[in-house]
């Protein structure tokens, strides 16, 4: 049976000695949750995660969802006790306002957290994240009475959200778009179409469902311009804001899929619901897009606590299994065969996904501060930064810590030999579920699309000249320390690569725009790698100095060989990626379809 | 439903115009299969694979094999009807020696055919596969009355067989295996032990099932030199040589496994059952590599059969699903959307997996041969460099086709957005099932530890030195055709990486042998890369010299094209490998076991 312990010390090193959390105490919510404070959130909630909500994961995939001819859900068994208690842990409403219910802590905790809680069971988590991504787009988008409605209710977790965007011929395209909404002339309208991949959609957990639901006004224009999100309640609030009467929505099925097993992935049809406008008529897609940024780095997430858990299973199953000898002689010479871990592919394959994973978390870690600073500073200049950074993060975010994390879970599953194929092992089960984190909330193609076409250019490329200034300043600053010149070797030569790409883009997309279509992927990878240099070269600078200060930790110098991996082994793509970038599109669009 | 053509037009073109098949037709069994013959072939195995053996796949998935309270197993519905017809056709005789039923052709067209019917369905090709190993192994290390008594029953596939190596505490390291063989004094041995991971151990398709189990005769040596390879039928064959009293040895369990359901993947128990020795006392292992070596190569197939058939599925839906507009403007303006293939990281993806795909099967085929000649030819010196490279290839083969067909899968998986996740567009099941060939026969970093620890080294280097020059000559006689110039320059290129990467190791594995296990992984790769840049090279080559002579087909445009994107887009790899290798192993290994 797999397990995991939440990676509290690494969390809390991130946080406090390389991102300096301390320094953001002004902002609203930081001074409460500091130093210790800081220090008892992350070990309660690792404790629930490792003693509550991970001992559900292989149920929830075993049992799945059910459907019953009623068209009610019930989720796996093990899921309403867990529920209960991580309701009771006010964890749902962590970075909630207090006026809403929550507790107001930065987003940075939330996250950190949440990395925890997703590893130890994704599927699980799916109802909490959506439920505070509707949150969110309510309290950005929603009336005074709205927000007092519903925020409450959800951020207790006694009500839960969804987000209803594709249909059968519609998913990245919203333009296609056909649900209908028509004024029913009391301020409400009357909502029909039928959703599908509609996560939590229905379920047994909660006492209403609150459904955000992108729809068409009768009327409206055609395309994304018409396009208008709505809350649609399972139950339509009574007077006393308690559910009260049905709406007319249900659950027509439940998918069969790969994994993810203990979310209720539905098909939701819409017949003349009753559903109320959440912001602008006709301003949908804005609306929606508050949701689908912070889902976005909820999945980027995802990935990184599947690569974790993944990871942690096989490291341990390498030190325990014992086969073969060491190619430098048997290291248990007492014992039949020496454990994997002496042999130098298993190393390669553990010393990837921890360079890769601690780099993860610190990159996700720093943006979380960013989507703080962008929300709560009250210097507008520092908003201002924060936010670019924040835009240009994301798709970075989720597209490669969804791909990596993905690969990871692929890497951990082959340390296991022919075990890791049976599904009692539970790695199966990782890459099953990881699978998915690449493809929902905006598939990876469309990240990288995001970044190359929207995010670099935005504001006459602000953000990225603002990144590139801060890694090269970083360089430029450790140059002469000769402990950090071998890092910064590396992390500066990343830099030139992406910078070079950059440049390609620069000249060669502008007038013909599938070149940057043509390169996106590549460049989002080569962004996601001069990122996690970037962030790895902090760490080891933070590593340094503190053994420098004389500390005696196996931390700090594990944070020194592990960076020096990441630079030797992972950098090193940085090369192939401006190779290919640079070969532009003319020969990938040059068959005719029929050639395929 | 996802569909499957055979890839026949391809094939026809790498064997006849690629590989000259017509040069070999002095071999024994090559006259018979050129030309109109061999055109005959390939398409009957075609229909088979479409008609038949396609349509049972999702079956398979769906229902996997049932194991009864008795211990005998079901395979799924629809299986025994195609394993009827694919007897029938003679399909699993194809290249077993005519005096033992089979027709005798060239491997190389069995490998062709194979490709087929394994993308039809993996699962249900195991059965004929494992059996088609313990005849090479029967027939390479039997006696006159086992060959006789056995292979052609097998042949026939009236009886399936076996290979039984792995048990619970021993996978990679045979010489820990603890099956026991007892002398009964009457030449056959009692067999004692438990077996796990056996492929087609138990099913319902053949009338018996023909054991090949690894053992240690009692008082043999430690470790592998004390093993020993022995025949345990299921049934004892009787005076007239058909199957008799029951041995005793059971199927203990199926495994749950994340694919491949259609495969009974058994749990053996062997309890004092009768088997005979195979081959020389305690030379089980040599006798044993004899059926994994056609094994591994047959496990390269499997992982380019799953990225071909996850690939044509990909393209058809790329070519079908209406989503976005061009980024060069509309392509399809009367409809409210183009298909995606229009999109850049679309067209990526499908050429990434066809340029592979092509290339793949140009390598097997061209190694296939090398096998027909290590095995049928005349002449001394012509068996001695076919079989250096046949056993250089076959590692590179299982590894590098292995790990790119599940990556292809995944990417095919990932063109069909959120509908690839469920399971009704089979996507979730080409993913799974190409999963495991990554691992069984050897798990990948064995086959990269074969490769560098075994066959570089091998003579000297005479395999490798010779495979250099191959490549370094084409290069060099085509350097003068400016049409050859742009693809032998990125050829020569990857050659010039390998050529480094091999230096690399000979200076700095011998001192140190984790530098070459540190390498290892990356070094398969890079070979790959160089082995397949060589494939398209001569593709190339090939669709040019046609084209030269007037001959006007979109093959050999679609050719040109194709490998030009190989040349620009995949092989860039190879410096970032070589940089990865020349970091070595000292980082790697730095970290104590607890750090993980």
């Amino acid at each position: 049976m797999p397990t995991y312990r939440a990676p509290v010390e690494d969390t809390r090193f991130i946080l406090n000695e390389v991102l300096g959390f301390e320094r953001y105490a002004n902002l609203p919510g930081f001074s409460d949750a500091t130093g210790e404070v800081l220090d008892a959130i992350l070990s309660e909630g690792a404790r629930l995660s490792e003693e509550v909500v991970q001992p559900t994961n292989r149920i929830g995939d075993l049992e799945g969802c059910v459907r019953h001819e009623d068209g009610s859900v019930t989720t796996p068994s093990a899921f309403k006790d867990a529920w209960r208690q991580y309701r009771e842990g006010g964890w749902l409403g962590l970075a909630v306002p207090a006026e809403f219910g929550g507790q107001g802590l930065p987003y940075a905790v939330h996250t950190a957290v949440g990395e925890f809680l997703v590893s130890a069971n994704m599927a699980f988590m799916m109802y909490p994240g959506l439920t505070q991504g509707a949150i969110a787009a309510i309290l950005a988008h929603g009336s005074d009475d709205q927000k007092s409605a519903y925020v409450p209710k959800m951020t207790e977790g006694a009500w839960t959200g969804t987000m209803n965007l594709t249909e059968p011929h519609c998913g990245t395209d919203l333009g296609l778009l056909r649900t209908k909404a028509v004024p029913a002339g009391d301020g409400s309208y009357r909502i029909s179409g039928q959703k599908i991949f509609i996560s939590a959609g229905e379920h047994d957990l909660s006492d209403n469902i609150i459904h955000l639901v992108l729809a068409r006004i009768e009327g409206a224009p055609e395309g994304t311009k018409g396009i208008s999100l709505f809350i649609v309640p399972k139950f339509l609030p009574d007077a006393s804001g308690e559910p009260g009467e049905r709406n007319a929505l249900s659950c027509g099925s439940i998918e069969e899929k790969m994994g993810i097993h203990g979310n209720a992935t539905c098909v939701m049809n819409y017949d003349e619901a009753t559903g109320w406008l959440l912001g602008a008529e006709n301003g949908g897609l804005k609306a929606m897009f508050v949701m689908m940024n912070e889902a976005r780095l909820g999945v980027g997430m995802q990935g990184l606590a599947m690569g974790e858990v993944a990871y942690q299973n096989a490291a341990a199953y390498a030190k325990e299994r014992l086969q073969g000898r060491s190619l430098s002689g048997a290291k248990d010479p007492e014992k039949k065969a020496d454990p994997i871990i002496v042999h130098p592919d298993i190393r390669r394959s553990l010393m990837t996904m921890k360079s890769f994973n601690e780099g993860g978390r610190a990159l996700l870690l720093w943006t979380a501060i960013q989507s703080d600073l962008a929300h709560r500073s009250s210097d507008e200049k520092e908003r201002e930064v924060a936010d670019d950074l924040l835009g240009l993060m994301t798709p970075v975010i989720k597209g490669v810590l969804t791909d990596k994390g993905f690969d990871h879970a692929v890497m951990a599953q082959q340390v296991f030999g022919g075990h890791g194929y049976i599904e009692e092992h539970g790695m199966s089960q990782f890459v099953r579920d990881a699978r998915i984190a690449m493809i929902y909330e905006g598939a990876n193609g469309i990240q990288a699309l995001d970044l190359v076409g929207r995010k670099l250019a935005q504001n006459g490329g602000r953000a990225v000249q603002a990144f590139f200034k801060e890694v090269g300043e970083f360089c430029e600053t450790n140059r002469a320390d000769e402990k950090m010149a071998p890092f910064t070797k590396h992390l500066k030569k990343g830099l030139n690569d992406l910078q070079a790409a950059t440049m390609w883009l620069v000249q060669n997309a502008m007038a013909k725009p599938d070149n940057a279509g043509a390169a996106s992927t590549d460049y989002m990878h080569l962004f996601g790698l001069v990122a996690l240099g970037y962030m790895w070269a902090r760490m080891v600078k933070a590593a340094q100095v503190k053994l420098a200060e004389g500390a005696s930790a196996a931390l700090y110098e594990s944070k020194i060989v592990t960076g020096r991996y990441f630079m030797e082994r992972v950098m090193p793509e940085t090369s192939a990626h401006l190779a290919r970038i640079s070969s532009g599109a003319d020969t990938m669009m040059a068959l005719p379809a029929e050639a395929f």
